[in-house]
């Protein structure tokens, strides 16, 4: 039997990531051999620094400056630099030299993913991106294959382990915000600046990513509308926790119409009311989870490691034995369809359900009032919880001054008009405190 | 821009999956060809009796009593009969001239799969089967392309609906086992004659089809050892509950090694007691659920609908656009790939954790005696809870004949000296009835 030739692999980065992929790629080359059908040989792997301390002692010799030599003699190039340049320009360089790209690089995808898959289908090149969304865990490839029979509607994610840390460990252990921080940043889930994770600017990179998968459309990182969860408060999970919710920041894409008919889709980063029911609530510590509503298929998730080294180079090598499958018998990879073309519209056109939570005078006629200003705006009302204050009801108890705590769920209502609705409630005298507005999803 | 001919796609079958397959193919077919390159032409729907009912109203032309004429004009063929025969001569015909295949036939690919693999490889023809495990669930995609970098430690799947429910109903609203089937069969969960789900036989054939996939071995269905959930009390469901447990029937593939130190695999079906914590314990009612444990990846877990009619087509839609896209671009599907092939070892090799309870006299000694019998069998105690039935210990409470309840957790141990070490029990004098023993999963 005559053996293909070995797939040649260079490596760019040598960080957790990269270097587990290197160790996973010489400890197992035989297994992966004999599932891609032909050798994958790791050529090389650029690094800035050759003498920088790895994770894992690999062989000297591999290691090199000349990230452009090495692509040059590549068949597969796998991307783990990370961030925006050098990553790019390298990528491109391989892509344009007729090199199969592997990638984890979420920031480059979200913000420059159009000008990588047409680089790509130029030379019949592809570009593999599995790690880049929810880590270890499939969903590049369900989406992209399992799902391309059907239409998908929305796609809620718990795709940012640091921040579904923190929010667990207030909900399970009624930490603070700022001592869960802490203690995410202990333990290494949290970097030093933790500002990516905590105010949503990386979920929105893998939303942007999702959603254009998903919907066949070009979502650029600029249209997803974020919101981080540093202004959560611990009363507020406790709150949610008594009403049946788990607090939990979601990356949502979603198919939508706006008021004019036209179809579009919406891609958007906030912490949201999740059903203590609905399978994203069971989502703990830093474990990631993507939930896909279908047409035909209805339901499903897919849960596991968001992050992590070893876990991550799973999916890299899953994605390099399907880029070395291809090379020697040829086909499709994962390439980019943007066909559908849907405009992406801004958060003011979503429709969503909202718990509204403020503090008013507790005088007769004041829910009238605040129903009132809800009506005008066309924010219709589900279920209202009022709380008093005082502990008497007795009749002739003065109730100058008391206040009550008023909880308002609401129908699905527009995002602007849930906006104007609070903004003309904290105009009404009666109104001393607006203390939450939290979104509800899964419900 | 010239465009690619028609993929011409006969469909065997029109049942409810089949007649959805038929539907969706002609409500989006635009969509779909714009997804697969090329345009999906439903040429003809092979059924039995062209006249029968159909749960969906599709073109009476598209209808033919002649599968073998419909194959011959086929570059796709869907087989959505079911059971083997005509099926398997069918897909055979189809395979061997050329046409790709698409089926959901688990019994078919648990029986035949080696058989049909090797007919598609003659020819370099291609067999999905999406639709085989878990309908709706992506989940053979996943473990052959995303995971194929990964070494795969073990699956334990909810993969039959209906037994599911049971279990659900008898956990959540107190049933008994055959109210709870027969809730099952009024809702169309259960089949009139449930012996296929409730035996566990439909589970076994996709812990065969998931093991040959997940460890690249050929695991042939009968040598899944296979227990079903009738003999499941609803004591033992209250128990396990109180214990911290649900009742669960998982189809696990593990891959483990023997007394000799040589690898193998074992694939099984059997109601198992599933942590409350562990995420399989949170599938509620029909739906499915695949837990992977992968030595890079971690765990990771797939979650959604494991049959209906529109669910499952989705499944099978996903392949049909993927073998669409191998027909205008070429490449690869979804092979065997058997080259692993590791030996599949019986039950009694498997190493896992029991529950066994027993009814044992109220005397000194007892639980020495039981104690005894277990360590000589090597299995070893983790946990005892020994609850006495007597209301009263006080001081010279007559405690003739009285009996005491044993809760014994045991540490891994392996199936066959768990075998020898209850037959052990039963002949002690000091046990009066063994009532339950379930094995340990996810813990």
């Amino acid at each position: 039997m005559i053996e293909y030739r070995n797939v040649r692999v260079a490596l760019l980065g040598a960080g957790s990531v990269g270097s587990q992929v290197a160790r996973l790629l010489l400890e197992h080359g035989d297994e992966l051999a004999s599932r891609a059908g032909a050798g994958l040989e790791l050529v090389g792997i650029a690094v800035r620094d050759t003498g920088a301390p790895r994770d894992v002692d690999l062989p000297k010799e591999l290691f090199t400056t000349d990230a452009e030599s090495l692509i040059l003699g590549a068949d597969i190039v796998v991307e783990l630099i990370g961030g925006i340049e050098p990553a790019r320009t390298l990528v491109l360089q391989a892509l344009q030299s007729g090199a199969d790209v592997v990638t984890g690089n979420k920031a480059l995808l979200a913000t420059h993913g159009p000008e990588l898959f047409a680089a790509a289908e130029q030379v019949g090149a592809q570009l593999y991106y599995e790690a880049a969304v929810a880590g270890a865990i499939p969903i590049i490839r369900p989406l992209h294959d399992s799902l391309a029979g059907d239409r998908i509607v929305r796609i809620m994610g718990i795709v940012n382990g640091t921040t579904n840390f923190i929010l667990d460990l207030m909900d399970r252990k009624g930490a603070t915000f700022e001592d869960a921080l802490a203690t995410a940043t202990e333990l290494g889930y949290a970097e030093a600046d933790p500002t990516a994770d905590v105010e949503g600017y990386d979920a929105a990179q893998k939303a942007a990513i999702l959603a254009s998968l998903a919907f066949h459309t070009s979502v650029p990182l600029v249209a997803v509308h974020r919101e981080g969860i540093t202004a959560i408060t611990i009363d507020q999970v406790r709150a949610a926790r008594k009403a049946g919710y788990v607090v939990k920041i979601l990356a949502t894409a979603e198919r939508l119409t706006d008021e004019d008919g036209r179809e579009g889709v919406s891609a958007r980063v906030y912490p949201a009311l999740v059903p203590e029911s609905h399978p994203l609530a069971s989502v703990h510590g830093a474990k990631n989870a993507v939930f896909v509503e279908a047409e035909a298929a209805g339901d499903l998730m897919f849960y596991g490691a968001g992050a992590g080294g070893v876990e991550t180079a799973s999916a890299v090598l899953g994605d390099l034995v399907s880029a070395a499958r291809r090379h020697v018998i040829g086909g499709p990879g994962v390439a980019e369809s943007t066909q559908a073309d849907l405009p992406v519209f801004p958060i003011g056109t979503v429709r969503t359900r909202y718990q509204i939570t403020l503090h008013v005078a507790d005088a007769p006629g004041v829910l009238s009032t605040v129903a009132g200003v809800l009506a005008k705006h066309g924010v219709s009302v589900e279920t209202v919880e009022q709380t008093s204050a005082l502990q008497t009801d007795a009749p002739g108890a003065d109730r100058t001054g008391a206040t009550a705590t008023l909880v308002i769920g609401t129908h699905l209502a527009r995002e602007s008009d849930l906006a104007d609705t609070v903004v003309a409630l904290r105009n009404e005298d009666v109104v001393a405190e607006i203390t939450s507005v939290l979104r509800v999803a899964g419900a």
